[in-house]
């Protein structure tokens, strides 16, 4: 048996005006997700624990069975994994903007948000400083993500960016006596990337078609590479990831998950193409993470009608799976976090979940929503269990005991 | 008021062919272990944690309120103690077989699984290595258990049993420094064993009968006698058990339960002694452990009208419990973990309990099993937490805090 676990990013709410006091998963139609649930069994989910909010990458962690107290560092590990840098363990990462600074003063701190030439601009920021490599990789927009690859590191330093305009990059500060090295490596760095930036002949490119320069880095959110088991080594199995979303991909990377970054979120996603790489991929792969992006996007936005859209084209997926999927796969559907509409970011508000499958218990379950999963045969879970519930009922784990 | 834990060994179940599509639970007849979620309150409990699939002997650690990652070592310490050996902290104890060797190769590692003569000859077996005490006692069939006594000892020590007929017995190696002396000392033994076996008279009367000599001592699964707080000590009040297995008798005495190990198990037992028993139990103590064995074997052998049976039978015993128990008991029933039919071996799922007394809140439950009972108002457990519920449903605990 093998293990398909569908994460609908950001699907869970709570009482919205727009669905006149019900939840988005409460007011719309999906009788596909209903059928998961009555087939199956249904539980709420607190990915992390009751009460606390999760990022998509530490709920993400959490699904995969870590614990996010243990191994979560910051954002930067996880954002420079997923922008495809090789990321090692004992390598401090951080995230880091192009930005614009005149006279000292940063006058922009995301160079216009225009991303010409930075790509080019970021590989000229590959540059070693004393024994310490700096590697540095464009993402999107203004922003990118650096790696300090070397021995006596810490990620106990302070940002360089001030947060604000009209100030001057900040004095990157040890916190810890250990990271004194890690911060006059950084500060170093920094003065040298605006040497190199200001005399790159793409700034004179970008002068010329009127966009701001981009003659600064800033930096923040450093974070050390943590020390995760991979999982096979973890878990016996081979495993896969679909997504579209690039922080993700950096943890179920990181995480061991051979991960395949498609093109494509929200309504204007196709969703069949990425249920058949899914389905492909567990032709060779005992287990697989499809991650969807779209209801955590319209949930930010506030815009109800394009989340219950959402919502529907989520339900078509799942119709169209359960009839391609082979009989001995098991099929978890559920979020990783809740994202209400009225409150436009990520709340702890548990997640509704369904299991469906040969081995899973069918419960009295009806509907597939906040309220009506709550009621079902699961109870009410934590993230970091769902992985070892899954890999049980698919047959792969071992007894403790005798 | 006292407690009563009624455990049904692997009563839990999964979806089953036999029952189409339910569990044997769901599909029989037993009204009155629906009297007692009716009555009292219901819910669903995980034994060790969500996911994890628990031994007997993990699970009975953690429902007396164990952490079984903490204190279980490994089969030989529990296995020692349930075939009546007198266990101490810091010793030793490893499984045997009794085997077949013949010019120092295993030509039989279970001797033939004929029990004849072992009894004497394990009691011949009982010796020194320098200041080590050697500890044999031959518990049924081909099998035995040898507690090492003395300073310095370790379990950290490889198999003698190469696990494989047609190879010689393994030279215990030391898995870590300290543990030098312990393997030393059992490679000595082994030895030892083979010239004590080789000469006893009651080898000529094997071979006279056509049973192949037990002249070699194979062993496994070495595990230190783990520090745990005996009964008494870490509630207050006194507890005993009654059971028919020994692995059962050995967790519940070393945890410091007065343990009867009776005769009888599935449908040939006689469960209305076994209740009358538990009943006596409790006329001097507070607490009693009611093992049922029955339901696990069935499903071990995936014979679903035994189970089924089986179940009837429990059901007919609580019925009596419930006319005689004194009006002040708690009564608890829940099994150590699912053994699903179709798997055919323990698994992680959750089991049904029922909380049956004054003290206990009655919620709307209407029948005993997986699904039903996950509705009930006691939600969804762990088993460590189970024994602190009931002593507080029964008044045996302090107020933490004022």
């Amino acid at each position: 048996m093998k293990i398909l676990l569908v994460i609908c990013d950001g699907m869970g709410d709570r009482p919205s005006k727009y669905f006149k006091g019900k939840t988005a998963l409460q007011a719309t139609k999906h009788k596909n997700l209903d059928l998961l649930a009555k087939n199956g069994s249904a539980g709420i989910m607190d990915t992390i624990a009751p009460g606390i909010r999760p990022g998509s990458d530490t709920a993400h962690l959490a699904l995969l069975g870590h614990d996010p107290y243990k191994v979560y560092t910051g954002r930067g590990p996880f954002e420079a994994t997923g922008i495809g840098m090789d990321l090692r363990e004992g390598d401090v990462a951080v995230r880091c903007n192009f930005g614009t600074v005149k006279n000292g003063t940063i006058v922009d701190r995301r160079a216009g948000r225009e991303a010409f030439g930075l790509d080019e601009l970021g590989k000229a920021l590959n540059v070693k400083i004393g024994d310490t490599e700096m590697l540095f990789k464009h993402a999107v927009g203004h922003r990118g993500a650096l790696i300090i690859r070397g021995t006596g590191l810490s990620d106990k330093i302070g940002d360089t960016d001030p947060h604000e305009e009209g100030k001057q990059i900040k004095t990157s500060v040890a916190l810890e006596p250990e990271a004194k090295k890690t911060a006059e490596v950084l500060n170093e760095y920094i003065k040298k990337a605006q040497e190199i930036l200001a005399a790159h002949p793409m700034n004179k490119e970008r002068e010329k078609r009127g966009f701001p320069l981009a003659n600064a880095i800033l930096t923040r959110g450093p974070g050390l590479a943590p020390k995760i088991e991979k999982f096979e080594k973890k878990y016996g199995i081979k495993g896969g990831c679909v997504t579209a979303t690039g922080a993700i991909a950096g943890v179920t990377k990181y995480c061991g998950l051979d991960t395949k970054l498609v093109e494509g979120r929200g309504l204007a996603s196709d969703l069949d193409k990425k249920t058949d790489m899914a389905l492909d991929m567990l032709k060779e792969k005992e287990f697989c993470l499809l991650h969807i992006k779209g209801c955590d996007d319209y949930s930010h936005d506030g815009n109800g009608a394009a989340k219950a859209k959402m919502i529907g084209k989520i339900d078509a997926m799942i119709g169209k799976l359960v009839k391609k999927a082979p009989k001995d796969l098991i099929i978890a559907v559920t979020a990783d976090h809740s994202t209400p509409l009225e409150f436009k970011n990520h709340t702890s508000d548990p997640v509704p979940l369904a299991i469906y499958g040969q081995t899973m218990r069918r419960d009295n379950t009806k509907r597939y929503d906040e309220i009506e999963c709550a009621g079902g045969a699961i109870g009410r879970i934590r993230g970091q269990d769902l992985i070892k519930i899954l890999l049980d009922l698919a047959g792969k784990t071992q007894l403790f005991g005798a």
